[in-house]
């Protein structure tokens, strides 16, 4: 069944899909939805904006990405991405060490938080560009220290901004509730993002037999 | 790491857990939480009440499935579980026919709908029970009419309720946000039912070395 699924999701195109981003999560969405690319991390220091909006930040950041692997390529469509956990109007990074990470999660614990997402897509032959993004509502239950500690004693919070991952075991215990696309969490705001390239690989005249 | 991460998290019980579902969604959360349990499916028709809330019909068919298997078994937890889809008022069940299920997609294409899950839990020797439910928002996007027919043409949409699943590849680009618990949508509100079995397991003194 599966094979017979990926027949009627793929989009197909003419020209490579390259994502310009390390993240393994937006590595396995882009799978997730049958799509076909290769993977070029971007060298771009994501750095904050603090005299623009959240938005216009991984707006930005993202657009960064992908022109920096567009730069250095011939052809294909480049995705940019980044995402950011704001709450309290600070953005909470990436932990650098365990306690860093005990003390985001107790910063999360039982309070709402946002999530932004933003997307960039480049043709590198056109200069064609695209850019959205999306922003998640998250909110965390009360945590408990002993659930905190076992959490990060697993080492999955130390790569992800906000020391969680809405996809892990523990990210489906802890969250209470989301509003807005769950995706949008993981990395990259899946429902927009399909529409988006459709459309983008339609006007750029590069579709091959899409849905 | 995924070892090291169930050490941690599994609720550990001294009497069996036993899932009155048959549905595979809800053995995969369960799994997914470190629960070690064995299924027997309830026999009880699922029949909506058309005198009460949603509300009520979800944990009333929650507590009738784990009743039915308690009364099977001379001792453990059972775990039932139901789920219903409503959409102006009127709740879509799992689709009997292809055409149905394009219908239920044309129908929830561009709306809001709500999710209701109930869950309750049955401890067979001191027939103590736990009952509670969760609802979550859903909102599509504006779906095409070819996307809906490949869709159905999976044979995913047959045997779920408002013919989606959303955990599927589909379903992750049709939906363009939910407000609320994401695993309420997917069969069981995960983070109210971690916390619901860990209180109700240590409660009647069944723990053995959760956290």
């Amino acid at each position: 069944m599966s094979r017979f699924f990926f027949v009627h999701t793929m989009i197909h195109t003419t020209v490579p899909i390259i994502l310009a981003s390390q993240s393994p999560r937006r590595s396995q969405l882009l799978k997730q939805i049958g799509i076909t690319f290769s993977v070029h991390p971007s060298g771009i220091h994501e750095e904050i904006d603090t005299t623009s909006s959240f938005i216009e930040n991984v707006k930005r950041l993202s657009l960064h990405k992908a022109e920096d692997i567009a730069n250095r390529c011939s052809k294909g469509i480049i995705v940019g991405s980044d995402t950011i956990v704001v709450i309290d109007q600070s953005v909470l990074g990436k932990p650098n060490s365990q306690e860093n990470a005990i003390n985001m999660l107790k910063k999360l614990s039982g309070k709402t938080h946002t999530v932004y997402t933003g997307f960039a897509l480049v043709d590198v032959q056109t200069k064609k560009t695209y850019i959205d993004h999306d922003q998640t509502e998250v909110t965390f239950r009360d945590l408990h220290d002993d659930e905190i500690i076992s959490y990060v004693t697993t080492g999955s919070p130390m790569d992800k901004a906000g020391a969680y991952g809405i996809q892990d075991d523990f990210g489906a215990v802890f969250i209470k509730k989301i509003n807005g696309d769950y995706y949008t969490v993981v990395g990259l705001p899946l429902s927009k993002f399909y529409t988006a390239l459709k459309n983008f690989v339609a006007e750029l005249g590069y579709s091959k037999g899409n849905i």
